[in-house]
């Protein structure tokens, strides 16, 4: 591997889970230095005291994000929770920085839309057309040459990786669009409510925003750059587990087109992606075999009704689904290898 | 309570979880006295050794089913594998024992259908049609009078109880039922399967027979009794957790019904069903909440997309899915409470 | 069964794992009236919306304890955190209510030593000699006239069942006690830490209070009363499960004691214990067997070293440890059965 | 980083979880070529499909270990079951190969105790003095110019990592070491028994091997080569988890000697150690903290009793308890950096 230039990196709000599993990435990437790693909560505090399993791996203090200069980072990753990117993003840029936002606050190009969903006003709503949709898959070139890039959420990555191939080779109807997904905890990140302690979730499943999910209007955003028309029901589930998304999606398919057609799209389209693995026809992709690595696994399965399909997707959602996909943009950012510094297999068992 | 009748009771086939689950209850029925126990494979130890969970509460030995007297019984229980009740059921009916088939030999009314999915011949075709699905809230004045009961299947139950009373009061549209359910690990039975092993099936989530799962004709033909032309796409998946069915049923609203006239029909059927708890719009059951409960419950969630609704559903796979049903049958056929015997309330956390 | 007189009871703290769990079985007790459940901070909430899985079992809601008046109850539970049992159990001795105690504060007979482990002044020191300590199988005669009964802990109920009769009959040594021990997570309550989210507790062993743990003394106090020379250490662990204790003793034997012979004395002295199930030497009690039963198990192996041995004991924590224990104090006071209303059988799997 | 010269490496015995994390660290380590791997369950299937965390990690199948030529090798690693490697090490030997040698083959320089223990007799007796203890912190130069490496046992690692420097220091009475280890399921390995199916091992622990496992002749060994009197209780536990062993270690201290005194003898010994972490006095290591990593953590606390101390120590059973640790043997045996290629940080949540 040839010496990597080595950039300047600033991590803002890395006291939580994505925050922590990209500056793991990034400690051991070989272009990147990281320069800063924030958290309010923990001003002052080594890293290693508010992720244990870092220790020994870095010696990081959390620091104040209000007295960093942005001009002194060739790149800044927000790990924020929804409403914080958006209020520093735009000095960053001025200051010349580029942007990863591994939040949620530049994925809806409409600010009202955006407004609705998050229950707040969007403070740079001149930057919501700029923003690239952080998904290699399909935006590469342009997320080579962005600014700022709006990380895919972890369930729209899981999602999308399945339907976008297929709608837009008009392989399903996309008025007939279902989701059924399951999440690890890990996906409601580090908060200490009760629903989320052990004793609460273990040995159990529960679906959640089954009206209404903030990962709806981003996905179907998406899927309608595609086909107008598109609908979709999307009901996400927690169960007890920590990490790992697996989505299964009930299409129809157009007239005239049968499973073997759309696995043979989904292939084509992602012969070279290297963090798409399309499993063959009737495969099971477990969620745990691809934790600890950044792909993201597709099967496709002929319903028992006839004209459907079942299509199942898989993806670590810290890696494919957060801090993975951020370090895969950054390598299309400044120029290496997309896989660079990402693991491809999984930890198991 | 005024004193039992006690009735004299075999369990075929109880090395297994249902098995055990059954003896549990029924060792704990003010009714019954089970008086004989089998299996094969554990000919002659105790049922403790084999089930160390019941150490302490019963002396019963494993004994021979070859060499049990039906007549000596005044009710038959099989919780045996597929294929195994229908060699010994027509003996037993005849020495004018009742039964309760808690394995699925006599859950399809049609002897082709049953060969189709379970791969041989069906060995007493002439007792398919006189067996009584087993479930009390449609069923419950034939299974009173039944000789012979199919308890229903674990999936079948969360997800008819969720459908039959939209079906029955027309109020979805029966061609476009789709459902994503989640087991636990139970479900699989007690099976020295690699996939199985808390190694492999820990900190995951799959699908399977996504296809056609055993339980979907059995799903249809009770469907279909309410509406002919009822179609279902049912994938069933795994999750890290060894009780507990949580079924997430997508349907699209007849014309002109709304989502609360589905919850008041729901409310309606179930108002006087002991085990059946329909929870307000929007409420999430928990499968964990129901474990240890013989307990189903359901709710509503009006679609993020006009005219369809949500609804999900939670059972204990061995108790309201298995046993439990089981032990509601039989109180149904010898006059008791339908609740004798039965928990109410779950064990958690 | 004769017909129970009927008492009156109120639960004080009904909304943590242990009320949660008592309130479960005293419904389901023949004698009892729970007339009461109190929770401060779920005030007028009924209790189901706090403890999901008792929904349909009660439709009590939770009470303000300083409306009550202690003189309508036969009886007092208490399921409070530390310290605030103590301030109300000298008026509901006076209103001539008796009291069970499932907190720590009437464990520890020494004022000052209760102060120096739960840092504040002991409120009611007066009554802490007159306290029975609630271990049926060592005090069940006490019991049975006590006013006020200090429930023992979890920790201490399946590590002095292992070791009283054993120091009793001067089998091992006092000075050489160890207990390395590991709890499911429902021990440390329904507190929502951080430590304890699913997220940061699955998949994961650690110590905590290596140096003194609260049940130390309460340990040390009982173990004394039979060898005032006796000698505790004292691990516990926290292992991913949400109920369940699994202790390991290490013990010299007494010179000319063989691990036989102290086996022996676990047999005879549990002989007529409807709860303490002695296993054969050499056998593995589960954590998990135990659970949802108020069974303590016990197995003895000699060590690799001559002349010690290692005892092994389970307890699910909320029943043995905590709610099921009480019952039985309950039980033993107001001359029921020792096992009424109590679970034989644990729930697996 | 220089550029690596590349060995050839051989699998035998990949078909577990030790090989399949050897053969994923082998793969990205840059001076490794992985030429072949052998099971002869799997004889020609391609390496995913036994291990699917693996598909699109490597295209390699299985062969037949018979049909090897050892000459082609730099290194032959057997991560095979006991009895196994040492039918082939001979040959592998003659061959010129280097062996590392991840089962037990070789961990005991007496081969009637290893018969004893292993159950038959040893095959190559002549090669257990020539074997070297592979425990980089305390035989790295041995390690460095071996033909043969007996890779440490996982528990071995945790325990003597916790107790050699103490013992060499004089600092502990070596005839008072009582150790309680809890373990993750993979350290039984990919065997599909019962008692490790989920259903069974979730949600409860248990002891196993109280009265002699057979890490324990294992460690004596290594415990004498410090002091000659040296004892040792062992009790392995399971809990419901996939990696990771905790364990928790009594011991008396010498005359004179403080629990502070210890930490230093601890801090100073593994202050060059890459992969030994010394916590804090009193700090409480998580194994699941250094699941992912090849961290070993220790951490000592005063005991309650006077002149005792517990130290606490953990790791992933899989890599610095297996094949991490391998690899580690195998830098230092040709040469390269103790930690290339290894994981420093572990993975969570």
């Amino acid at each position: 591997m040839p010496k990597q230039k080595t950039i300047s990196v600033a991590l803002i709000g890395a006291a939580g889970y994505s925050g922590a599993e990209l500056l793991r990435l990034l400690m051991n990437h070989p272009g990147v230095a990281v320069q800063a790693v924030t958290s309010r909560t923990h001003l002052g505090k080594p890293v290693s005291s508010v992720h244990p399993h870092l220790r020994g791996s870095t010696s990081l203090e959390f620091v104040d994000p209000e007295r960093l200069h942005w001009k002194d980072f060739d790149l800044v990753f927000f790990a924020t929770p929804s409403g914080v990117a958006m209020r520093h993003i735009p000095a960053v840029l001025k200051a010349h920085a580029r942007v990863i936002d591994v939040s949620a606050d530049f994925r809806l190009r409409d600010a009202k839309e955006w407004a609705h969903w998050y229950n707040e006003e969007h403070l740079a709503p001149q930057l919501l057309s700029e923003a690239v949709y952080g998904m290699p898959e399909f935006h590469a070139e342009r997320v080579a040459s962005a600014r700022l890039v709006a990380n895919a959420g972890c369930y729209p990555t899981a999602i999308l990786l399945a339907l976008l191939p297929l709608l837009s080779a008009q392989c399903v109807n996309p008025e007939t669009l279902r989701v059924s997904a399951v999440s690890g905890l890990s996906g409601a990140g580090r908060q200490t409510k009760e629903a989320y302690m052990l004793t609460e979730a273990h040995a159990s499943v529960n679906a959640y925003a089954a009206s209404g999910h903030r990962h709806l209007p981003e996905m179907l955003q998406q899927l309608r750059a595609f086909a107008a028309n598109a609908c979709l029901e999307f009901v996400p589930h927690l169960a007890p587990m920590s990490r790992g998304i697996h989505a299964t999606v009930f299409a129809d398919l157009s007239a005239g087109v049968v499973a073997s057609k759309a696995l043979e799209v989904l292939n084509k389209h992602y012969q070279q992606a290297p963090f798409v693995d399309v499993m063959a026809m009737g495969d099971y992709p477990r969620s745990g075999d691809v934790c600890g690595s950044n792909m993201c696994r597709l099967a496709i399965h002929p319903s028992s009704e006839d004209g459907r399909i079942i299509i199942l997707s898989v993806i670590d959602n810290l890696l494919k689904g957060a801090a993975g996909l951020a370090l895969e943009n950054m390598n299309l950012m400044f120029g290496w290898p997309q896989t660079l510094g990402l693991p491809v297999s999984g930890t198991r068992p």
